[in-house]
């Protein structure tokens, strides 16, 4: 009997691998003869890397990168298939996460370390690769990766710009002359579920750019910044990418990825969830267990959990949720599909308790599931 | 198909009613067609009363008492199967709660009122009995509830004492002249889980007064009283209940309900389940869920789930519970026999949340495990 174990991370709390090991011991626990398959997902934010490296069994490399202010950082990504594939997520090197409260401002901030971890795998001889976009400090359409890629962004002077969220107002030229030629030999898919175009009032500057540190006036410059840009794109690359949906991502990193690298954009999830597997897993199952740190029944019912029980219906796998914090109705996820829906929280308990023994709680409750699911007669 | 809810209450929010009642809608929405059945139970305490009235159909009576400082009240108790049988709890009369925190003393308050209770029952044809003693606020071995029924206690002098704690040490005879017959015509059970004897070390004054307001002097005082009132029984009555098991329960009302009422003690649990009829509502049963407000599974099984397990094992019936709040290892109660156990709690919240809600929680996490468990293909 095969149980298959599929969650996402519990933000802030645990990766989905360590969810899906904790999982996966109270599912054993409970019923030590059952094939236990883990499948832990993403849905192209935090984790995407982690989720296919441990589904494709590669493995995460570290390399020297720049941080969303230009600083030397140490950076992860995953090379998967021998080596022959890579999965980058962007927050790793430009990410909101690098920077202090103060130090916010997409003013000032480029992808150029996002580039440069591309650039890393295409000289490693990768021509396939998955890019994680979310969590991102810019908003820079894509300057800063594509000047790692050897794109150079020049004034009406013919001066090459730092690429940068400011300087887009100030370019004349996009030069692709010394682009890496390994670029054109590679597919690149962008994992975001996001699908806001580039420009105008559902765009990248003013939806994304003031959490990420952007007052009214610079959401301004950055607009202005912004269209400069798509202009530039169709003009030198021929890429008219100013209302493609997925565009605004990442701070036009969406659209960046679609022009300068011939990228496609893809559901976070099912991109993942293909790369990891997930319906192999799924067939011939008994059982699905998923997972997410809070689920908003009323208003946001996780992406992992919600693809999740699509691909199980899809195979007539029954599915059952379990979550740190479940909010709303459950009803309304059963209807949805979802066959039960638990809470790891042993009673009232603290949200610092709940973060501190999550583990222990998932083992518990998941042991609890399938001891439950098993014992109808 | 027959699911049996059988529940104890969730002690300080919702009766064993409420508690049934709120699962039972939960277990209804997941599973329409099945046939519910409500057991709610109680292990002798508190909810014994509305447990077995709910159970036999009997209705509830209010009737004018004593409460344990001899101010008048209104308590209630049940009267079933036609009105020939009641069911009695002594704290509804003569409970710790009916007192102020500085009118705590064991010296002054007194059990009258619960035979107060027992002798309306008795007017009213009842000729069987049942009395739930817990939580009381007296240490008088009975005195004051034998008063009611014609009982007289006289000092040395021949005089009439007050059946009070404090009167204990004084008296020199037990009078039963005048005792209402009906009670010689009168089957009475005690419902209690409480095995200490009346006197010594493990006896009523030393190990239950204290939490009533007794000093340690106090405790002497009433261990001496105690002591004299078991030679009277067994002089004046041919009673010896000193050391009998259950004997020191609710102030040694165990040992007077036995020397008085020629009371048989009986486990609180297996009393009301029987009396609620249990195991005929598990016959055929396809699974029985019980609960209790909070199940400390390394120190304290409680009665009820434990209870309610080993009875639907014993006709294979798997059996799962929900608490409010589970402490320690769920694995500890799998073991025992509990197919799988869960909170209530939908993740971290507080202890007053969880109490608000509770009837909520309840019927959401009820209908997750009817989901659960029919969802095995």
């Amino acid at each position: 009997m095969r149980i298959v174990i599929a969650p996402n991370s519990f933000k802030e709390c645990m990766t989905a691998l360590e969810v899906a090991k904790a999982m996966a011991s109270g599912a054993s626990q409970a019923c030590p003869d059952s094939e236990i398959l883990t499948v832990p997902l993403a849905d192209g934010g935090d984790g995407t890397a982690e989720a296919i490296v441990a589904a494709r069994r590669g493995r995460m490399v570290q390399v020297a990168a720049n941080d969303p202010l230009m600083r030397p950082v140490k950076v992860q990504y995953g090379l998967f298939d021998d080596d022959r594939k890579a999965v980058i997520e962007m927050a790793a090197a430009s990410g909101l996460w690098r920077l202090k409260e103060h130090e916010k401002n997409p003013l000032k901030t480029s992808t150029y370390g996002t580039g440069e971890m591309i650039r890393d795998a295409l000289n490693r001889g990768v021509r396939s690769l998955i890019v994680g976009i979310g969590g991102s400090a810019t908003t820079d359409a894509g300057m800063g990766m594509a000047s790692a890629l050897g794109y150079r962004f020049l004034d009406e002077y013919g001066n090459e710009l730092a690429p940068i969220g400011d300087s887009m107002n100030l370019v004349a030229q996009i030069d692709s002359s010394n682009v890496l030629e390994e670029l054109h030999e590679t597919e690149i898919f962008v994992a975001s579920d996001v699908t806001n175009p580039l420009l105008g009032p559902n765009g990248a500057a003013p939806v994304y750019a003031p959490q990420k540190g952007a007052t009214p006036e610079m959401v301004e410059i950055l607009e202005k910044g912004l269209s400069r840009m798509s202009s530039l794109l169709e003009r030198d690359l021929n890429a008219a990418v100013g209302d493609k949906p997925g565009g605004g991502a990442a701070g036009g990193l969406g659209a960046g990825l679609m022009a300068f690298c011939d990228a496609q954009i893809c559901s976070g999830f099912d991109l993942i969830a293909d790369y990891a597997r997930l319906d192999d897993a799924l067939d011939g199952a008994a059982l699905a267990i998923t997972g997410e740190g809070k689920i908003d029944s009323s208003t946001q019912f996780g992406k992992v959990p919600a693809g999740v029980m699509r691909r199980a219906q899809a195979k007539g796998v029954p599915v059952v949720g379990i979550a740190g914090a479940l909010v709303g109705d459950r009803t309304l996820l059963n209807e949805h599909g979802m066959a039960a829906m638990f809470s790891i929280a042993p009673g009232p308990i603290s949200l610092q308790d709940a973060m501190e023994k999550a583990g222990d709680y998932l083992a518990h409750t998941t042991e609890q599931v399938v001891r439950l699911w098993q014992c109808r007669t």
